[in-house]
């Protein structure tokens, strides 16, 4: 990520919650999660808490209402289709205490999808057009049935194409905060060897957050160093007190970006 | 997955906790969710809940004292490196109210194993045999460093190689219940076709679970089901309905596993 100066030093937050038995059967492998924690960051957003729950309204109630409270903004994917599986909008409706009806707006634009396209618009296809009351749309431009946004919850597809085209819809409509600059180094070293004096490092710049991850380099055992803050002067002040420590330590092959 | 009897009917649950800036940040993709979700079903424990939190010790705190309740196992993975962002052992010592000390046995197998590799078993690693008290150890036989146990609580690395073989550590130890069999047909139809007719199939099953997954097929739109029960029969009939209902329906390319 470019350092940049931050125009804000608000700290906005997010959750996202995973809705589907899909992942916790371990048939398929969650493609969103990187996704929206990147373009979020991009936005000045930072990514809290991910959850990945069933597909049982009493989970998504209670993970919605918790989360709804907890963080600036709270995105879903999954379960909009047009499937009995297919429970958020009712599930996110029973959060909120509205109903749930076909939305005039979302059952005009299915109804034009489905003439052009010369398919059924039959009463399957019709309960994706069931939005909750008071919510407002958000676009899908892959394969038209919408999300929609309930206040500061965004409820989204979790077919990964349609998840990126939709989040790419709400970016602009979203209020962030400071922006979460990165620098990293993977170092020639192993993670004990520098351990101590990135906990010193760590104590003396307690606005630069410092991870460590273990990583292999050339078939050795390396270390990738992370360092985040939403303040650029004093993140490039540890980089570079970062920098030193590793040259001090005998590190080789140290890479930034 | 192969068809077997059930000799159990006791459902057994889990949740991971997923504990790390790194995933949250976007920076790197889970691997460690797919892996744990496969193998608990395989030996009869059904993966409920997954969250992905920060390295914050209150945000673990709770997660661990929310999860230990309600699921019989909780799985962590990732915080129990030798840097001073590794703060798992001590999270769960605070959830569980106990102090986090220098474990014998881990100080033991971790000055053999550094004292073969010559490398010097400094303060940072032996942060690594700090365990919260009443906790016995998750054997790690790719790096040494163990996880440990406490109640139904397993606390395991995050980098993949090792959390998945310290997962074959744990397996045999954890008392399974029914294994939830399944059996997916992949149809050459749109989701919106077989909606109506699998919502009346899933309303005559209610011990099989039916999920519905839209997919790209051969450069159509087709869709993926996946019946899921404890009961072999119960899906092995429904499954056969299934099949009768998608050919009526006209579906080309039925392909099952």
């Amino acid at each position: 990520m470019s350092i940049q100066e931050n125009t804000s030093s608000k700290i906005v937050t997010a959750a996202m919650l995973v809705i589907g038995d899909e992942i916790l059967s371990g048939r398929t492998q969650d493609k969103n999660v990187a996704y929206i924690a990147t373009h979020l960051s991009e936005t000045g957003i930072q990514l809290r808490e991910v959850r990945v729950i069933p597909d049982i309204e009493s989970e998504i109630v209670d993970a919605v209402n918790h989360c709804r409270e907890k963080y600036d903004y709270v995105f879903t994917s999954g379960g909009i289709g047009p499937t009995h599986d297919d429970i958020t909008a009712d599930s996110i409706g029973a959060a909120f205490g509205v109903s749930v009806d076909y939305h005039p707006e979302a059952m005009d634009l299915l109804t034009r999808h489905y003439k052009v396209s010369g398919i059924e618009f039959n009463d399957a296809r019709k309960r994706m057009a069931r939005i909750p009351d008071g919510a407002t749309l958000v676009e899908n431009p892959v394969s038209k049935a919408p999300g929609f946004r309930m206040e500061n919850v965004f409820v989204m597809a979790g077919v990964p194409l349609i998840m990126q085209a939709m989040l790419q819809s709400i970016l602009p409509e979203l209020d962030g905060g400071a922006k979460m600059l990165s620098r990293t180094i993977g170092a020639g070293l192993p993670e004990g060897k520098v351990a101590k004096k990135l906990g010193e490092l760590q104590e003396k710049h307690p606005d630069v957050s410092m991870g460590s991850y273990p990583c292999f380099r050339q078939g050795a055992v390396g270390t990738n160093l992370v360092l985040r803050s939403i303040f650029p002067e004093k993140l490039e002040n540890a980089f570079n007190e970062l920098k030193e420590i590793l040259i001090e330590l005998g590190s080789e092959a140290v890479e930034t970006t």
